[in-house]
């Protein structure tokens, strides 16, 4: 949570903190910041003094309604640093930093963070590291401070991506009805003039059902069906026409441009019905699901529930990703991983990484699946929870969980 | 232009360039993978050899799909690398990278890119130069490779640009019927049940316009009244409704969800009627585009455009940021950017940084701007413009200047 962060710097020794870039790609200055759209800022946070945020002058006032105090990269012009360095943007840029340092109180042990070009953050830091003697920089392997405050969301946080999931759920509702409403030809479902309904119609149904409740789509939303939801991250061809009595993985992850947190949540359903051969693979992913999730508790590794998900999958005969690292059939990926700022944040539900045991305030997706591309076909059931402070489990996905839309037959 | 790559390699000594990311956050990825969805994937191409794309399991068809050799993370198992490294996450991906650049003869000068936490950029390959021994990380000082690459633009990258530029100038020109269909009360615009209208409300029909063509808004665009058109990135508050003779700043720089590509375009409208002491300021602003824009051509360097829009503003007696740079009135920012694949990229047209001339191919923004938030008002005019093969001006933003959208009074 955000109320550990001076807790977090004292456990790793750290003097102060710096968090650069912009807050559309950088998360952590998003998460520090509270959804204020700003390009190129600098936090700067000296453990015994109050965070100071460096501001563009054209976006001073989206910097000033975060509530920290702002100061403006105008008041240490790089156009003067550029003409004393002759021209040098790193000589530059270290001149202004260091003078932006000393004017805010950060030296000592520092931590640095945001998103940069990586070959230019290793060469302006090791400058850094070189010219200014009375700073040393540090750097986080991952979870690092950002990664470890951020995976324990406080009772505001989960109040915003329950009202996410249950903005995302209504979209998967109406979707739901949309396709219900159609008719097929044959094992082709048709739209009202008779030509054939695409994954495009669709996608571009979803995007605006997305627009109308403020949500943003990052990454393209999966809607596959077929050899394609044999993929996890196919996302579907908008030429395909659907198809009844095909595996079809709706797989959304929605932003909420107002807070910027995300939901995530996956339906697998057939349209009309469902081949006998495949009620079989979709009842096996939901009896995993049900179970894993029955078994979901704080207190435990992370990594503990990935092991009981491969485990019920090898018992019902499919190759998992456990015991064969490079298989490309079966239990393929991780079980689930963090939820926030973040589609993918921590903290995992899989075998390496995530030692630390679940926690109150952990938000995560469940999300068992088996992908058989070659077969034609692919199954995953995912919802996102939270546990609350009493550790008990809310579940943010609620949405039933049918196997299949019934359509009429034209 | 891509097909520059391997000569931007020899000019930097470089034996071979390593790209890691996400091609949603990293631009320089995305360019080179054409639009594929890819989480967490690395680009390798060493001067000698082919180039090869390491995806996940997950996403090997995305990365096929780009017609670059695509080999899996899964034959590198991170599982295994931390198995043998004791759980230390640092060794494991050191000795994992170790074993993917002897594979695919990654060695010598390495440039390294994408986006990455800068502390970990920073120590991991701090590390990476400390262990492999035949691995020289080079980190470059903006511009970098692939923003001198980029900056240039093919024939094919300038048809679709111009594409989204007329895909955007529609969403326009659809918001300003929209906002000519209703009628005022007073000085306030007002719906068909007499409610006021909202920035809110414009700014969702906006939304549901953008997303029927397919274009992202990835940073909220800006439609802003007033004292907020006084603030450049003052993207306008949501609940203020509408009013008549007010400069009404609309800067829109939607993305192309299918290719990725930005356009950039801002109008300043009065509602109504534009009162008399603003109309000169508008004028003045226009004049100054007129004029800069009748100047552009290549073979110049960008600064000397800024410096002539600083030179104009003076003129007319309006302080700006080359006499003052610290100034928060007057102009305040540079004349423009380039657009790509990312809304703000090279070249610059500002004072610093820029002294390459502008060449065939570039794609820049052109917005000169006045800003007096204390005194209500705010103007900037832009549009995007292309110099094509020959090096004539190509305007991508092909709508016109109107300074007064006409409303009837109820």
């Amino acid at each position: 949570m955000k109320s550990d962060i001076s807790q977090l710097m004292a456990e790793r020794d750290l003097d102060a903190i710096v968090v650069y870039g912009s807050t559309d790609t950088s998360s952590d200055l998003a998460y520090l910041t509270g959804g204020a759209h700003l390009e190129r800022a600098m936090y700067l946070h000296p453990k015994d003094g109050e965070p100071t945020l460096l501001a563009s002058v054209l976006e001073r006032e989206n910097a000033e309604a975060t509530g920290i105090a702002t100061r403006l990269w105008n008041d240490f012009p790089l156009s003067r640093y550029m003409q004393d360095a002759g021209g040098d943007v790193m000589a530059a840029q270290l001149a202004q930093w260091r003078d932006i340092f000393s004017a805010y109180g950060v030296a000592g042990r520092v931590g640095f963070y945001g998103l940069a070009d990586m070959g230019y953050a290793y060469r302006f830091l090791s400058a850094l590291t070189q010219s200014l003697s009375d700073i040393q920089v540090v750097g986080e392997t991952p979870p690092n401070l950002f990664a470890t405050a951020r995976e324990t969301k406080d009772a505001r946080e989960i109040a915003i991506m329950q009202a996410v999931g249950k903005a995302t759920t209504e979209v998967i509702a109406n979707v739901f009805d949309f396709l219900s409403g159609r008719r097929a030809r044959g094992d082709v479902l048709i739209q009202s003039d008779g030509q054939p309904l695409t994954i495009g119609d669709v996608k571009a149904f979803i995007r605006l059902e997305l627009v109308k409740r403020n949500l943003e789509e990052t990454h393209e939303n999966i809607f596959s069906q077929g050899r394609d939801a044999g993929v996890p991250h196919n996302a579907g061809r908008c030429d395909m026409p659907l198809r009844l009595g095909q595996t079809t993985i709706f797989d959304i992850f929605p932003r909420d441009r107002a807070t910027g947190y995300f939901h995530d949540i996956t339906r697998t359903f057939f349209l009309g019905y469902a081949p006998e051969h495949l009620v079989e693979k979709w009842l096996d992913v939901k009896r995993v699901f049900d179970e894993v999730m029955a078994e979901m508790r704080v207190g435990e590794p992370g990594g503990k529930f990935q092991k009981m998900t491969c485990d019920l999958f090898e018992t019902l005969n499919y190759p998992t990703i456990c015991s064969d690292p490079q298989t490309t059939v079966g239990y393929i990926h991780s079980l689930g991983h963090g939820v926030g700022l973040d589609v993918h944040e921590g903290p995992r539900l899989s075998t390496f990484g995530q030692q630390q045991p679940l926690k109150p305030g952990h938000v995560v997706s469940v999300e068992p699946g088996l992908y058989y591309p070659d077969e034609g076909w692919g199954v995953r059931i995912e919802d996102t929870i939270a546990f609350d402070e009493q550790g008990a489990i809310v579940n943010l996905s609620d949405f039933p969980y049918d196997m299949v839309i019934p359509i009429t037959r034209s």
